[in-house]
């Protein structure tokens, strides 16, 4: 038995959420952790060294550590920490993948938290993120954090920069989050290639604008502001043709109330901030007829901004 | 005599202050008001109708009304005050035209603010920011607001959207701004062509991410990582080149302690932020040093944010 860890917990069970990248006006620096939905992750330290993965759900997601998402991230922490160490994990994930609702992130970001847990805290936090974007990298080829970050830090999180990495905590007002998974596939690699690589200035400017206006609304308790920047001039009107009800999904939720939304990270999700639960449950209406009209099997999810993200339950 | 103005002040003076534009990576959006330099207006409310513009400068302005700054920002308040007034206006102007430090901004804000008092107080902020863009529209061809909003707001301002006009205050700690105007020209017509008008996406993306982290720096107080997020990828690069001893400046200033800074405005000023003053000396230091050796003239200021705008100072 290693001795360092001899005092240590030998499993622990965590939640880890779902999450929205991008809000809107913030494509590939925001992102925000939801209370739900989230996955389960038991994992257990054992005497050998190793990693088992099994899965009581039904994605048939891989197992082999390196081609697992939460493997490929508790490797790149096993990598760094440089002792002998072994785990047995099981996963019963609740975010579904390919959802645009950070059901990789999740996975990753649930992995280094419960191991590092495991293993006596020696990682911050930013090392977690660093760790678990290896997790992601398997995922989608790229090493994002824009739901990593919110998922070991809680709340809303802004990547101001991903080389050197640069997260940044964004204190918010009590906000509702209404999101609705229309069933149908948007791949983040499709999505991100119909996105084109030049931009007009003018449209940049107003991109940074809003974004501003977002980070000062959030800071300043201000709905109305909050409400105002929630607007995205370059990405989403590429992206919402993918996926069927858009337009009508925020129009409608804006009708009934929502301060503002659009596409939860690639999509195919959309979501809405709300400032009262009552009008979430009305945005929420607003998004199932929709899709019941056209015809689309959904799931949708009234909920708030976690602000812990990933959440040690039993251990 | 117009009887609603009978109990009002005849006459009053104002400061009205420059202005720092950009502020690096918030091109047309973010604009902050400086303590120093200031010019000084004295406005009367005249019995008859009619404008009469006097200088007491050395800068040969325009006179008739409408090609004045700040004629034109009076004409354009007046119109809408829809009511016979005339005013006599004596102006002194000591930011100078041309530097970069939102000279005709000054003059454009200081006009409308110091009529509105004389007015009885007619308009909101939001309005005399509208009639300022007017003098902006003389001065430059474009109405920007983003250093009329610091002059009449105080502080540092987001123009989170010109149309509609969305003018957002945000807080800031203490700062110590260091300017240097370098004698040289820089039309804010040319340095505005020598723009593209498309951008890299991905330098887009980073742009928003040093905004958002610029502004979030600004409301938590975080001076690193306001420091951290004064990083322009897209225009200085291009401006800059105008700018001979620009790149002396920047590194000498940050070694000297500054947390950042960039082209002011169109430039050809410099201005750096300090979170002390004693740093704000020595980077004045670099710069007089740095254009002491490439022999052009210039001008410094050593000042500080300026919370409060145009100041009426007598009246």
């Amino acid at each position: 038995m290693n001795q360092s860890t001899g005092n240590l917990p030998k499993s622990v069970t965590v939640q880890s959420p779902a999450s929205v990248a991008n809000l809107v006006c913030g494509f590939d620096v925001l992102g925000m952790s939801l209370s739900n939905p989230y996955d389960l992750m038991k994992v257990e330290r054992t005497d050998a060294t190793g990693i088992t993965i099994r899965h009581t759900d039904e994605y048939q997601l891989p197992t082999a550590p390196e081609q697992n998402v939460a493997g490929a991230a508790l490797l790149a922490l096993l990598h760094e920490y440089a002792r002998p160490a072994g785990f047995d994990i099981t996963i019963t994930k609740c975010i579904k993948p390919g959802s645009g609702l950070g059901s990789s992130a999740a996975s990753a970001a649930g992995m280094v938290v419960a191991a590092n847990h495991l293993l006596g805290a020696p990682f911050g936090k930013e090392d977690l993120v660093r760790f678990a974007m290896a997790g992601e990298k398997v995922a989608s080829g790229v090493k994002h954090a824009d739901n990593i970050a919110p998922c070991i830090y809680g709340g809303i999180t802004l990547i101001r920069s991903i080389f050197p990495l640069d997260i940044v905590t964004l204190p918010a007002p009590r906000l509702f989050v209404v999101a609705v998974h229309p069933q149908i596939e948007v791949k983040t690699s499709d999505a991100r290639q119909i996105l084109r690589k030049e931009v007009l200035l003018k449209d940049a400017i107003k991109q940074w604008g809003n974004i501003a206006g977002l980070v000062a609304g959030l800071l300043k308790n201000d709905y109305s502001l909050i409400g105002r920047s929630l607007e995205d001039v370059i990405i989403e009107p590429v992206r919402s043709m993918l996926i069927p009800g858009f337009a009508e999904v925020k129009k409608g939720s804006k009708e009934a109330g929502a301060l503002g939304g659009g596409i939860s990270g690639s999509g195919p999700s959309i979501f809405m901030l709300c400032e009262q639960e009552g009008i979430a449950h009305e945005v929420e209406k607003v998004m199932q007829e929709v899709f019941n009209q056209i015809g689309i099997a959904y799931h949708t999810h009234v909920t708030t901004v976690n602000p812990t993200g990933v959440t040690i339950v039993d251990g």
